[in-house]
């Protein structure tokens, strides 16, 4: 089966933003079987959507788009979809009692933009969508299907997992199961380069890297008459792969790093805290990120400026003086002093430049020092990122937790 | 004058890479009032592109193309233009010699694939490639025109600004400028309730609104002679949503929440500190986000554990327990807590159920107090937000910062 993708949205056509849906969808398409010859962008304009519909169909059987379901009268897929199919616009009770839940509860009610978002092209199946207001929907008619999905990635993503995904295996003989690997600590063409020879050779199963806000993910799909003939052809190929790149491989599937982090740490009865310079709190944030981190996570300290260094955590002002507050001595002070004032087992801690300004010969822009105080015992590392503020940030932000999950394997 | 981008290549077809040269491009060709309706991308397949430009020419007058003008046989882009337009491949001696001195310089010399970026269809402009070993070009017949240029960002956008942009200037008698708002602390949808009439109603300027990251954009777009002129049709549009929206418009063009803020705490020569439970981190860090945070920004304490609260931010522990960690009581100790505990005039702090476990009847996933100390005054605001965990966590993040943006107004 042939397939398009049209990503509708004025936001997107005239390059407000960068267009990662259909990077995706491309990705996953392929681990269907289905093959993707073209992809479009066109504005919130039906008519133009419309032509779109009908070039796009003279070559292929499904279309999935993305954009333009909001609450606003520039939102028009659904409706385009509708007219091209000759299908009318039904309320769908369901989607609206979940709207009206949604608003209920942010005490506010729904307004007349809302409504229009539990209207659907009557006869379509609807896609949930568990982290918006706007649902999907697939529409077919004469064998042709269009598949509408929302426009933020983040609702993307699991509306196709969840409830795109069961429809595609439907549309052919073979399942398709994928496993994912996740890594950490190698950048995208780091990794690539250990596992390219292995990419290129393989035909089934696939194995597709992807990169995603300082970490890596390597998708390894494969087609079968079974779901367990297809995890044997995935088994030995993943051996590889592992042994390639060892322990950057930190876990699988939908595991995040914070979650094996503390995993690691209840397992060990172990707690942590954490103390931020140059991260300015990303690192807590992201521990936070998973549910249940007030176990192990105790306190995270946001030490900016030299004062809140020496004062929250006991730097010693010397050593600021003599190495400077980025430097491996304060980082090493940094850790052990936010895990002896919180009374936990581990501290962590982050100092660096993360530009634009500050930096010297000495200590250029994208120079990081990262702590980590364990029982008593105190390390560093030392660390030059490439890139723009928020990139150095948030690659220091991966290489703290990098170094803490290191240290507890 | 309109223009479609055409993307070549399977990396950018099957998803291996983003495609950010296309949203590059879109964005620079409004600078020139160029309209812009449709984006494609096609794989390395000569017969594929050449229907693709038949297709694009029937809707439009010019076409920019990137990636395809690499060594390989899979590099097609020239090639079809050249089959398109009719028009022979030929060298062109200067191309030759400047890709004999790069290859000189690195000691190897020029293989059969890389003497095939010197060859050009007849009668076209070549654009230089200070960046890199492919050259671009301009190629012309009967009014329409393609534009290739190469894949890598690297070399795309020097080339285009170097050697495209004077072209374009050459195209248009119209200029196009736009400005955009930046809104918080309304949803998109409720945003756009307020402005929807003025939105439907504009066409030249047009208005069109964004969401994006928990704030929204309004961007004011207007065609004109000049530049001058343009800003003239603007003001009265600007004027009037600012009139609707009041002070939930904090910014304009490119200017950040933090960096508003950041700006207003210099102004008045005040210095703040964060506490914060639900959100973890993230409300110092996007403060961090602003390179010149360090004059204002002193401390953050992330006081996760009611321990931390006590210990940390001298938080009374009868009012944790008669009022529990998420409490209005709490979030007014905490802001108080590190503003006096760091010695900065203001403090500012959040507490609340970020979820998915942990909500009550009584206190529900969402719930988020926000505790904001001034100068030895203190207050608080509650709210329910709706979503995820990381929603959840997003919105009270953005609601923290806008409680400070109001107050210091």
């Amino acid at each position: 089966m042939n397939a398009e993708i049209i990503a509708v949205g004025t936001e997107i056509l005239l390059g407000d933003i960068v267009n990662t849906n259909s990077q995706f969808l491309a990705g996953r398409l392929a681990d269907f079987g289905i093959s993707l010859f073209h992809q479009s962008v066109v504005g919130d304009n039906p008519e133009r959507l419309i032509k779109e519909f009908s070039d796009s169909f003279d070559r292929c059987d499904l279309i999935i788009t993305t954009g333009g379901l909001g609450p606003t009268t520039d939102d028009i897929t659904k409706e385009a979809a509708s007219e091209f199919f000759n299908k009318p616009m039904v309320l769908d009770e369901r989607s609206l009692k979940n709207l009206e839940a949604i608003f209920t509860k942010q005490g506010s009610t729904l307004s007349e933009g809302n409504r229009k978002q539990a209207y659907f092209p009557e006869g379509c199946t609807i896609l949930p969508n568990d982290h918006g207001t706007a649902p999907g929907c697939m529409i077919s008619k004469d064998k042709k299907t269009i598949i509408v999905l929302p426009g933020p990635p983040r609702e993307v993503h699991p509306m196709f997992e969840n409830y795109v995904v069961p429809y595609l295996k439907t549309l052919s003989d073979n399942v398709i199961v994928s496993k994912v690997l996740r890594v950490i600590g190698l950048g995208e063409s780091l990794m690539a380069s250990k596992v390219q020879d292995i990419i290129d050779k393989s035909t089934n199963p696939t194995v597709a890297p992807y990169a995603k806000q300082g970490e890596s993910i390597l998708r390894i799909t494969a087609r079968a008459k079974t779901e367990a003939q297809g995890f044997e052809l995935i088994a030995p190929i993943e051996k590889k792969i592992r042994e390639r790149l060892e322990n950057a491989v930190y876990g699988t599937g939908d595991e995040s790093i914070e979650a094996v982090i503390a995993g690691m740490l209840m397992d060990r009865h172990l707690t942590v805290s954490v103390a931020e310079s140059c991260t300015g709190g990303m690192v807590s944030a992201k521990l936070v990120d998973f549910p249940g981190i007030s176990e192990v996570f105790m306190e995270g300290a946001v030490t900016y400026s030299n004062n809140a260094k020496i004062n929250r955590l006991g730097v010693k002002p010397e050593a600021l003086k003599k190495f400077g507050a980025v430097s491996a001595e304060t980082a090493m002070e940094m850790a052990a002093g936010i895990a002896k004032s919180s009374g936990t087992d581990i501290g962590l801690s982050t100092t660096g430049i993360a530009g634009p300004l500050g930096g010297s010969a000495e200590k250029p822009v994208g120079l990081v020092y990262i702590g980590l105080y364990i029982n008593g015992n105190v390390k560093y590392i030392k660390a030059n990122f490439p890139g723009t503020r928020e990139m150095v940030r948030l690659r220091a932000t991966i290489a703290a937790l990098d170094l803490l999950r290191k240290e507890l394997l």
